[in-house]
């Protein structure tokens, strides 16, 4: 069990630490400021596209991808984790570096499954950072986390596919430069449980597709989206079905682990970020004759907090190295574990932030509360907690069971 | 210790619940469409002056009023609690009768310290519910919680104060109907720390007064708004001083008890509320073959949520009779208690239920998560929960240590 | 909604505490050194004796008797509810005045149910302090949360009643004075889930009675045993039955919401009395060169102890009230939730005070350690926390449910 | 940063499973057996004796020791930690392999700051498992926690040293085998604080040295004892000093890092069999129709007790790592994190099993409430959980300070 870092990532890591110091850092004032210039919640900002630029230039692009392809040797999860803490600290660096779900997902199926000719017209422009990308699983009228529940139909017709359902909560579609939605529905209603399901490619400008309305997380509205997205009858051609027919469930799997990966990084890079806010705000405030670093409680805060994070840190490294050395299945304790785990770390620690920088905390004037908001989701995204929490505890207790 | 209503406020529970269900309720949908159409997060719309007329009506009008007054009999903190309950079930219900924070505070301390002349030209105009006012307090550059830090000066030239300062989250201050703030600074900088500060009456339009902007919650603009204001050089009579000059602190404590009750009230009906929707979320919600109503942990969820909103709801009540009984100071601990425990309380259930929800939980479509960021504010507003914490502890150890 | 004592109560109050200072709590001393000195575990020492005889003369005897009888007048659930609060402060004072469990609860019952030859024999020697008692429902070998796993059988033969079965932490039943088990056990096998079930009354010289083994908790051995006690074939008259057969579920629901008061509010005057050891300790211990009552953290163990004891004390005085004006039934949900909020809230006060005093915490120096381990057993004792936190959830979802 | 086991430490690991499942598991009941039959809570059972001389001959004998000696090669504290968790599984395992405490940091100061002459009289037979040791630092009338407040005296008389003081809770000193003390207390009280404190070897019949009582943790009573120990006027001559006088400071700090592994390891290990213990109870116990294990409310214990013991063993093993790589020094806030987190995992762990047994969990038919009181004393000793949070919260803040 070894977390050492291949002599790649430790240099692909400290190149990419001084990018976020030169440029990431302090592109974040621009970014606010051509949000807020352009009036539009989902404008796309030309900083963006500078640091894309830049990171490509400097090498530090795709660096998620685990796979050895024509573009990148690929790393393996346990060497992109640390670097996936290191984009977590600005909310722009992912994106930045062309790492940013769900088009890292994406891609990740869309190599392992994609035909030559998906690849060419999907998979190419995504990894050149060209166009974006949504996956359109999670529905509003059904408990989605139990995936046999997904009711959307994707019905053969000749040569095309007919789909039809409701998505909500899809992550990018609003973006403006979102092309192609990866769409997961019932091919085969009447089959088992794990084989009803496929997934189709749906460009976004197919005629029956409609991006409804966007959905809020708290009062928060994403640059990208997360969008309701209706299907009436959407036609698409059989050669756009993703590997095969009924084989959607396995898709998903396959998905779901290094994503579990990244988020969870991403996210403890986040709340080492809310600590150093918390720890600098702390030290520059006086309350009652005293600066609130020598109070007693908020010490305790951030002693947890620093115990808290080197253990979920640990945990999701060990995850990465299961992951790498057994296999996904074998880890599926862990990457459980982890999803239900950091999240929750993360939530604490923002929320000791937000109590000490008071009003501060969930304004606009902190990154906090809406750090709060995102991370909030991932304990619903994917499956909620208490998913995840039976599966390691029936796993757990099938040891005993013989 | 009998915490049983008067025959008085037996039947204006009675006849407020008639409301809420006949009007209140029916008229949320409307609230949110007509805001929605007018574009504006700061919009006045007609269907709260519809209501406010028909509270009137029916007798709902003021009811948060302690004191025997020309225009009301009066209500003791503990007949008013339960009132304050249901108004706190709607977000809409508390302004419909005029019984909206921070107007409520502010007529009760224009009723004790006011002149005849501050109580014609404001305080009756905010009785008829025919102006607004604002509070403001907070400074966003020191820790309010600590009220000898408020740095904004108050000086006194000829007949005028002139006033300068910067304050922030002055809820109120965006509406479109407030024209009058009430501050709070430092009249004698030189005196002992209790007898620094003053209150004056400043006109909203007064020269020197700016609105700069609108602080958010989590994301959320409130429509009355929480603004950061800045005080350049404004100037009232001297008239509009509040009470005594140097007694500025006094009467901040006055206005605290009651507003606590208030508060803490109205939160437990928006808790009760959040439960409600969480129950009837899991009765019609499937997941891996059974509704989550039956899942051990939701119900773990509604029990602790039934256990900790009746102690709490008791708790409250106890504090309101004591305040009633032995005065507001002897039941110094108490306030401090219910102002810990009740947001810590109702948030643990509104997370639980936003958790029950899934994806709708964090969206605009149910009323969680801007209720989750609105009582989360409660744990910051007028001291963290620490420094209540504090003031509680050195209470008990004092019994010890003589 | 009055939780006022009647006169009555506030007297008996009065005097209660003046008996607790000038006699009980200097016994405690006495107590432990006549314990110490016997060197068994089980002794039954003269100090107890002598309190009772004083106890007795100042008519501080037999108050938790809700019913009026020859021997008293009767308290309601609500005004005995302080004075066993008081009571819990010290662990000899409930059987100082003739008020411990598990006579109590068995004095109850058969002041309800046993005939008039039952009172005489074992109720009237009861209530004078004479005899002590046991209750024998748990069983070893399964889940005795669900009466209806209790496996003993309870046979009738001809005139006698024959039982075999297995009890474990049969309170009372090591007491070199007990000298009656009322017995749970299964009379009718095949009825309805609730019809099986009848008490008897055994006297503990009985042939085929065992008291087998004591058994511990934690490391302590109970003066009045917690026993593994064996029936083999014990015969009884018919005579012996507790009201009638078949209805021992419905006796053993009638003994339940009385003793929930008793001992919640034992374990509040419990809790409080471990609260003002922590106040002295850290008042009176230096570290790092200043008072432990100065640490932040410690502060906020005391303000989270004031704020959840006068909550628990709150709910279950309205409980009382409940149970006294609208019925054990009505008062069901309350009744399960004293029953998981006051031992959960007792135990983190008992677990910070104990931290605060460091080992002296843990040892015999302090009773921490041993109240901790007695009200730990409280949260399994009458079915598991889960359990009644379940009945709770099914009251509150039935509301939505309709 | 990589947590593989060398070769050595694998097989050692393998030989030492083989050991506890042949051997130490199986001995536990003769264990329990011998020491009831003795009637003495100090007793000294042979079947100790017996596993110590099986374990020697299996090369399975003093595996904690770091430093290479004539008697082992020394495994870093990554290659023993996991042996610690194994021998953890049992409470008699620890000594039958000659790793128990407190020996085992007494004989690694007595490697590395004994002098040969101390070394040939007490290490050598401490290395054989021929005596025991104890180690007095502890005081009750002063918090030890702060080392600066040890109040013994060591006063230099010509060749000898006078000891005076009260120390407590010395481990091992009830031992019927304990030969030797490690004893800390004040050389040079006017020097600055960490060079004021000594430590000197006194054997256990020095005349002045009195064993006054056993202190109990939660009622129970440790074989090897937790001691009272009284010394007065006692005198040893000068060559006693372990290492330099008035460096007794760094001695303790020396002994604290493995310290801290061996705890927090064969906590885990403790937790392990705990969580299995539970496992294999809601397997085999139905209520209300349905296994234990099939209640969510369970399931969640489990899954957070898998997922809290994994990352909280990475943690350990990450901190035996730093020690291994860095120095102790560099590892100081990790190896207060870990004294801080495992103990606490552990109780919640241990809590719940117990929770899942209902009154057998608290009884002596089950390990629980015994290891729950053991390691319930690990946030006590060594400094409470609050000093150690305060020392990393102060580092990570001096990381923001400059």
């Amino acid at each position: 069990m070894d977390f050492s870092l291949s002599p790649t990532a430790a240099d692909l890591k400290e190149r990419l630490l001084a990018f976020m110091v030169e440029r990431v850092l302090p592109a974040e004032e621009v970014y606010r400021d051509q949000m807020a210039a352009s009036g539009d919640a989902h404008h796309h900002p030309q900083v963006i596209e500078d640091l894309k630029v830049e990171a490509k230039e400097r090498g530090l692009w795709n660096l998620f991808l685990p796979h050895k392809t024509q573009w990148t040797e690929g790393l393996s999860n346990l060497d992109y984790a640390p670097l996936a803490e290191v984009m977590g600290r600005s909310p722009i660096a992912s994106e930045a570096c062309n790492c940013a779900a769900p088009d890292t997902g994406n891609m990740e199926i869309l190599t392992m499954f994609g035909t030559a000719e998906q690849q060419e017209r999907w998979l190419h422009p995504l990894l050149e950072g060209e166009i974006r990308s949504a996956f359109a699983m999670t529905e509003p009228d059904v408990a989605s986390s139990d995936a046999t529940n997904i009711a959307t139909r994707i019905e053969r017709q000749g040569d095309e596919y007919v789909i039809s359902g409701r998505k909500w909560y899809i992550s990018g579609a609003a973006s403006q430069h979102c092309e192609i939605f990866i769409v997961m529905g019932k091919t085969d209603p009447d089959a088992a449980p794990h084989r009803q399901q496929s997934m189709v490619l749906i460009p976004r400008d197919t005629p029956g597709v409609t991006v409804v309305r966007n959905m809020q997380v708290f009062g928060y509205t994403d640059r990208e989206g997360h969008c309701e997205v209706l299907f009436e009858d959407a036609r698409v051609p059989v050669a756009n079905i993703l590997g095969e027919e009924n084989g959607g469930f396995a898709i998903a799997q396959a998905r779901l682990g290094p994503g579990r990966i990244h988020h969870c990084m991403r996210t403890i890079g986040a709340a080492e970020r809310a600590l150093e806010l918390m720890c600098d705000r702390v030290l520059g405030r006086v309350a009652f004759g005293k600066s609130l670093a020598e109070q007693g409680v908020i010490q305790d805060w951030i002693a947890d907090a620093r115990i808290e994070l080197d253990q979920a840190r640990l945990y999701t490294l060990y995850t990465a190295w299961l992951m790498d050395n057994v296999g996904n299945k074998a880890a599926r304790t862990e990457i459980a574990g982890i999803k239900v785990s950091v999240p929750n770390v993360a939530l604490r620690i923002i929320d000791h932030a937000i109590q000490a920088f008071g009003a501060a905390g969930v304004s606009q004037d902190t990154p906090l509360a809406q750090l709060y908001a995102g991370i909030r989701t991932l304990r619903l995204a994917d499956g909620p907690d208490e998913v995840h929490k039976r599966t390691i505890a029936q796993r757990e207790l099938r040891k005993h069971s013989a």
